[in-house]
């Protein structure tokens, strides 16, 4: 018996083939998350930075947005010229990850900030979490050659700086972390990089926010009524509804994606097009609320009753922007939709309009990228650990309603949303 | 370029193909989760009463432990005569999951009730998960056949079951949904599920919690420090220890088992001698903290510096509990060694020793079942968002740390927490 206890104990064994490597692989990882999350961090924040300045000086001066065509003739012809390499932007991320071939050029992160911020200046409708996590990708894969890893340890570094560059710019370091494991494969999560993924998160978040003193805008919920069953019925239409919209929203980005390359032979003439297009309306309707990020719109829609049409023109606005070359991402504009169009449902559901707008926020997201843990994550951090179910069911379900469309097309199905879907396995999101 | 339009929107096809078969399987799985969650929520609702009844008595009836070698034999004929087909208890759940073989028989629920109720009445230390997920997963396999399910809907409807019950038990909606799809594969989640287990959990939880006003222990961290780097650093340390106790946990249960299984050959003995040997250690020590759930131990961890040995103790007490063939589980027990571990850790780590004994609450827990997310999740439930980071990296660690090892041995490895352990893949933690 005693024999039997030493056996499975295997102390010797346990402490050379298990517990010094893990120590090992700790120290490693936690070497690599303090470089590459200081770095991320600080990158993110002097981005954050550089939009805040960009948004002011728009608003101050007007007439940037009739510039937006001149701007996009720079962004356009800036990649066009030296960017081609990485023009792809989150998807050459995904397929790096897929199919590793070359190292992320350096370049795409200079690139990147820089399109996004001048997409930004001139007043076009765009995010920025495709920034940071290209800007993550990219500064971390530089660490793959300094530290000489393998093939294994690449994809972890790379998921490192996914989550760092995430988790910064949102400052949401557990989301930050969940992302960088769940974006990668719709409907699976692996947790070959889990530690790698939450130290890079949290270290750059703390680089961005703590030393940095990056702002992130706080959004309030005054009140969450009792979970009773009745409540929690009505979390299934809003969550449909969600899912639809960032159906809606994924197609719309894709349809100006193409129709702007198959019309558009010469690459930086299409954002000068796309710019005029949205200029043009801007000043046709006179308003300014549905370009930028957007975020006075998004902390409107948790306080006050706002127009029905707001997700739908917010949707036009970021597919024809982004369509047509502009840079930045997806994610703020869909956190703009989605606490939008809860604001509007909050008519004909009996929840609180800031519940239901917090839950939009993060479930048209869920929907848009296939990532129903880290958004549900990101409303805990955001909104608090009593929104819990709420958001949790609402990002499921608009998971499940959005089918099989994203707005990352190199996305593979890992696992198929529905049965009848199955068929789709294996396949990539732009390819269906 | 319409026609392309109309070709990405396919809006026929996408009301045919995705949207109506996703209303559908909501609609189903909905109606199951309404089900199956109000029986299970009740059945966890009338387990936690026995369970209070249980201990009372006993704390009121000390001679009740004297019985425990009686109670021991009681829990073991009746296993022994009408619970062959049900004594693998979790495994046996895990590998209908993996190797879907005969339905869940319905009898799991009442003699797991019924030996867990025993064992606690008569003072073995142990938990109430593996009654809750047992009992979950054999009320929800009876919808199975009611609903002549096919072998995916089979899979859903266990992991609803197993949801439910653990939701229910603890009072935690979310870790239950996460743990139902966590717990199936380490280091891997699929989405398959995600919806059945998110309803389900609410469900249940909803009945028992709120509908019974069943009473779950609220545990309380007063003050979470900010999240500087120093901070952050001394989670690493803390979260090792955690796996390492949880590694420690998991094999001391695995070594009372075979050695009672290959010492005493007629089962109904086995919890016979176990009995005796618990009840002699607590007469001869003169207290009754380590036996029971340990609930009041485990919230005097989070206020008051208690003794080093207190994680050593429940260990033995436990693993010599559950091996001898008692009933529980074994999460309960975990959280107390979790607690009282970071109590004491906070003698050597400058952080609060109530969010250290929240951390290990949670931590350890996550590195015998190997679900780092569930256990997250549930820190954030328990004791707020604030200690998202602090819990959510500790559990991580734990969850490395831990190795391969863990309380449910059928339990299949599917990412190899290291690298150097890549043999490993694919094989059951009970048998490396």
């Amino acid at each position: 018996m005693l024999e039997r206890a030493r056996d499975l104990i295997h102390f010797k064994r346990f402490v050379t083939s298990e517990f010094v490597p893990s120590l090992l692989y700790t120290f490693k990882w936690l070497v690599l998350a303090i470089f590459i999350g200081l770095l991320v961090g600080t990158a993110s924040a002097f981005f954050l930075f550089g939009l805040e300045w960009a948004t002011h000086f728009r608003e101050a001066h007007m007439y940037m947005i009739a510039l937006l065509p001149v701007g996009g003739f720079m962004i356009g012809w800036v990649y066009y010229t030296y960017g081609e390499s990485v023009v792809k932007g989150n998807n050459q991320l995904l397929e790096e990850f897929y199919n590793p071939l070359t190292p992320i050029p350096l370049r795409m992160a200079p690139l990147v900030v820089f399109g996004t911020i001048a997409t930004h200046l001139f007043g076009g409708s765009a995010g920025r979490e495709g920034t940071a996590v290209q800007m993550g990708g990219a500064i971390a894969d530089r660490f793959t050659k300094w530290f000489k890893l393998g093939a294994l340890d690449r994809k972890a570094v790379i998921t490192l700086g996914v989550a760092a560059g995430f988790a910064s710019v949102f400052g949401t370091p557990l989301a930050g972390a969940v992302f960088a494991l769940e974006w990668l494969i719709v409907g699976r999560v692996r947790y070959e990089a889990i530690l790698p993924a939450f130290l890079g998160a949290y270290v750059a978040d703390y680089a961005c926010a703590d030393y940095w003193h990056a702002h992130h805008t706080p959004y309030d919920i005054p009140f969450i009524p009792d979970l009773t069953l009745v409540n929690v019925l009505w979390i299934i239409p809003a969550g449909i509804c969600f899912g639809l919209a960032a159906r809606l929203f994924s197609k719309a980005t894709q349809f100006f994606g193409e129709a702007f390359r198959s019309t558009v032979k010469y690459p930086p003439l299409r954002p000068v097009i796309g710019g005029a297009m949205v200029a043009a309306v801007v000043f046709l309707i006179g308003t300014t609320k549905y370009i930028g990020l957007g975020v006075p719109t998004i902390v409107e829609a948790f306080e006050t009753p706002l127009p029905w049409y707001d997700f739908l023109a917010k949707t036009g606005f970021t597919s024809l922007t982004l369509g047509a070359g502009f840079k930045g991402g997806e994610v703020t504009p869909l956190f703009y939709i989605g606490a939008t169009l809860g604001n509007m449902l909050s008519g004909a559901i009996p929840l609180p309009m800031a519940l239901l707008a917090g839950m939009g926020f993060v479930a048209v997201f869920s929907g848009a990228t296939n990532t129903p843990l880290s958004c549900t994550l990101m409303g805990i951090e955001l909104f608090g650990a009593e929104s819990g179910v709420y958001v949790g069911l609402a990002c499921v379900v608009a998971y499940l309603f959005s089918g099989h469309s994203g707005i990352y097309g190199s996305q593979v199905i890992g696992s198929p949303k529905h049965v009848s879907l199955d068929r789709n396995k294996g396949k990539r999101l732009g390819k269906l």
